[in-house]
């Protein structure tokens, strides 16, 4: 599940569209702090990400928070929730 | 658990210790944005705020940004994972 903003997504084909529609064309992150808790008794792991984005030529960071909840699949993890948010002030 | 900036704590007693122990009398909450998700087949919900904070007296508001792991119990929840960050520039 993503929910991008006001945008609530499920599924990977869905959320691949949502992904490739944006309307720029590239984005740098900067992040500034980065948490992370066991979340469940199976190994999930709940991540919150707050920084900076930078989009196109823009020279004015945008602030950003976003949180994963990763599940563990084999050697690696699927994304199962993902929050992502600009802070305005 | 909670995750409040660098401080890492888990169990009841060490996060309400933490909580008293705040160096301030009073906050303010103004809440901008609040988003959730299914988090588990059994009902755990996955919930991020944004907002501001007012401290105290203090009349310039802080961003900050936090995430809560809810978990279902009889008739209500209980929060699992909580991390609490400040959204610095």
């Amino acid at each position: 599940m993503l929910t991008f903003e006001t945008s609530q997504l499920q599924g990977a084909k869905a959320i691949v569209e949502k992904l490739v529609d944006l309307p720029f064309q590239k984005v740098a992150h900067r992040i500034s702090t980065l948490d992370a808790q066991p979340a469940s008794p199976n190994g999930d792991i709940l991540a919150m990400v707050t920084g900076e984005l930078l989009i196109d030529e823009e020279q004015n960071a945008q602030r950003y928070s976003q949180v994963f909840h990763l599940i563990p699949d084999g050697n690696s993890y699927y994304v199962f929730n993902d929050i992502f948010r600009l802070n305005y002030s």
